[in-house]
């Protein structure tokens, strides 16, 4: 199928899998914003979703009333059109589940679990949005809302894909939650509805990892099956494309010690460094240390123009080289305007495997240890460390990049996963 | 490829499908029992285990040579060599660490957190096992020992997949805790190393999410990338086919008031029972009411021999009937010998959603809860329960049966999952 119907006048010219992908990015970046969004805002959304909600009644009916046209067109029966039917109390009863969301404490950013080990490493483990999560449902419209208000909730983007019955009321429910969040600052993407009645979506959707993190199926058993896929599920990790990025108010020794630590201590394990970010603030300097220290160690560099700079032995990155794990005494090298350059480029390009911040600021940590989308970020430390040995877990069977965890009823809570913040001060592994 | 290689004398008869097929259902068997062997036995066969490794240094380094040969004909180059070749130091470290495994703390039984809703249930977070897990590795031969001791500690069992260089130490190192596992009393098939280099294997364990619960693969990216298989991972559950087992202990008030309810509240919801189990102790008493309870509320019945007996509208219940989730007025009631038998029954047929027991024993009930192998089981409580709701989280999104959760390093309290164990007093769902 190479084109949706012809109602659907913002993706006529695009099928599913450009439709899914297109929507994916703006989920992506969206979910990126949300996840550091305060509690207050998210709530202030809700709130107003729901009154958005309470005030659409007359255009949700009247959307509704197509929905079922439809329906009993395509022959459903009557008792499964009930799913489908909206009355004003069941349009109240939407709004207040939405309401009653805001009213639920925030999961996101709740320390799990902290501990410290005798080299002086402190751990935490918090709560973070699982990030883009796909939901699949069939008739009911209301779970438009009460997905869509969860995963808001929980600081992350969806992307709702109803039944093609219900699409009308679905999208006026849609556009409630998305201009709530419009008028309160966070990005409309935040809530997308797939606009096409496409069957194609569904496959679309299962087939991007990269773009979905989880799918959630609502419904019944032939669609929970289609998208259960049959394979045993994996404990694992692709790639260890970890980062270490000094910043302007980095330590030198410290920067010095910790990416030579970083890079070279072990070259094939999957928390050695494979690129080096420097804030633009101190590149200079920090360059002229840094390349010198890493070759005297035995690594080729790959760098940007301010890295060749420094000296003949290093060669020009391309593009791929940022995407590349090395797993070999080789690294890359970029100049960054700053930290939120820096996470910028280790979400976009890296792993969500392990990543570290040299820095004495504290503020300038914080940002960098939530801001990074990686299953373990370190401030001050050598990526290294990214060992269930050195977490104090004893033998380590691997390192998961994975997202789910959860089990028994999904509330907001389940709808998060964690990461690792560690906090050293100057730490290298022997 | 229907055949395994002449050597394999176990298998030289069967395919890898059929292969993975019978060493999966030898797993999940020990699985079961291994889920609830206590700290110290586990304990004593991993000491064993480490003393049986240190005491084969002959026959380890005499069966690595043979692998080392295989390799080098096979072309491996010298320097990948390093990671297969066994020296006397290295099957000490071996053995060192599954003697280090012996030592880390037992996660299995940990009550992660616990809480009492205003309805009085009572609430339980505990850590339980995975499962069986697989283990797809390459040409390292000490995995089969660290991961084979990871798993033992964590109550899982494991099925070991070793590159086909490395089969022969393989072999020798599973032996060795295999028998220090029948020497201690746990299953032999805790441990099992597929003993074939059919490339197939890989593949048949995949596909069977019914036999595997989570595979781990250890090794390169392109092994990695084959099991990963690049589908979104997915939050759900297939069925619910929730239980009732109304033990011979069991107050009949309760009984019938809970049974009534978990079966009719609500028909169409996951957490509906559709199969009642009676203790034979209590089996005529007991049908007697339960039966025209559940037939005066509307729902019909489909029995055993002893359930028909009670009166002429109770028909025959097929095979087909203890696999079958109704979501309609409808149950299946079988008599059983009691809660070991109720236990046996709802592991094979049901589908580790959530399932309860109705009894005044509490070691009884211990019993029950420990070994019911679902998200959610329930003492003295309607299955009505299973619902983010009642359990205090505010809305839910759906009710998740998987056990996938990790991230970052998986140690050995990485590899086991949680489930809710929830005590009442007898509460019926309004």
């Amino acid at each position: 199928m190479n084109s949706a119907p012809a109602t659907m006048q913002t993706t006529s010219d695009i099928n599913a899998t450009q439709l899914i992908e297109r929507m994916g990015r703006d989920a992506r970046a969206a979910a990126r914003i949300l996840a550091t969004i305060p509690t207050e805002q998210k709530n202030a959304a809700l709130r107003a979703a729901a009154a958005a909600i309470d005030a659409a009644v007359e255009q949700l009916l009247a959307a509704n009333e197509q929905d079922v046209a439809f329906a009993r067109n395509k022959g459903v029966p009557e008792a499964m059109l009930d799913r489908l039917i909206l009355t004003p109390e069941r349009i109240k009863a939407v709004a207040d589940a939405v309401r009653d969301i805001a009213e639920l404490p925030d999961p996101v950013g709740k320390v799990m679990t902290s501990w410290e080990q005798p080299n002086g490493l402190k751990f935490k483990r918090v709560r973070v949005p699982l990030g883009v999560i796909g939901i699949v449902f069939e008739s009911r419209p209301n779970v438009t809302a009460d997905a869509g208000a969860l995963c808001l909730k929980s600081g992350n983007a969806v992307i709702l894909r109803c039944g093609s019955e219900s699409l009308n009321s679905a999208t006026v429910l849609a556009n409630c939650l998305r201009k709530a969040c419009a008028d309160n600052g966070l990005p409309e993407a935040a809530i997308q509805l797939v606009p096409t009645r496409d069957r194609e979506a569904v496959g679309a959707m299962l087939s991007r990892p990269d773009l979905i993190d989880v799918l959630i199926p609502r419904g019944g058993k032939s669609l929970i099956q289609r998208v259960m896929g049959g394979q045993v599920p994996v404990l694992a990790h692709l790639d260890g494309l970890c980062h270490v990025y000094v910043d302007g108010e980095a330590d030198l020794d410290m920067a010095e010690q910790v990416v030579v630590n970083a890079k070279m201590r072990r070259t094939s394990v999957c928390g050695s460094a494979e690129t080096l970010l420097v804030d633009s603030k101190i590149a200079d300097t920090a360059l002229a240390r840094l390349i010198p220290a890493l070759q005297t160690a035995g690594c080729a560099i790959r760098g940007d123009a301010a890295a060749q700079a420094i000296n003949d032995l290093v060669t020009p990155a391309t593009e791929e080289d940022w995407h590349t794990e090395y797993l070999a005494p080789v690294i890359s090298v970029k100049v960054v305007d700053g930290v939120d350059a820096a996470i910028e480029h280790i979400n976009h390009y890296g792993s969500h495997h392990t990543d570290s911040i040299i820095t004495r600021n504290a503020a300038t940590a914080e940002r960098f240890l939530n801001r990074i989308d990686s299953a373990i970020v370190l401030y001050n430390a050598s990526t290294q460390y990214a060992d269930g040995g050195e977490f104090g877990f004893g033998a380590e069977i691997g390192i998961a990049t994975g997202r789910l965890h959860a089990r028994g009823p999904v509330g907001v809570e389940q709808l998060t996963t964690f990461k690792y913040q560690v906090q050293g001060n100057g730490q290298t592994r022997p």
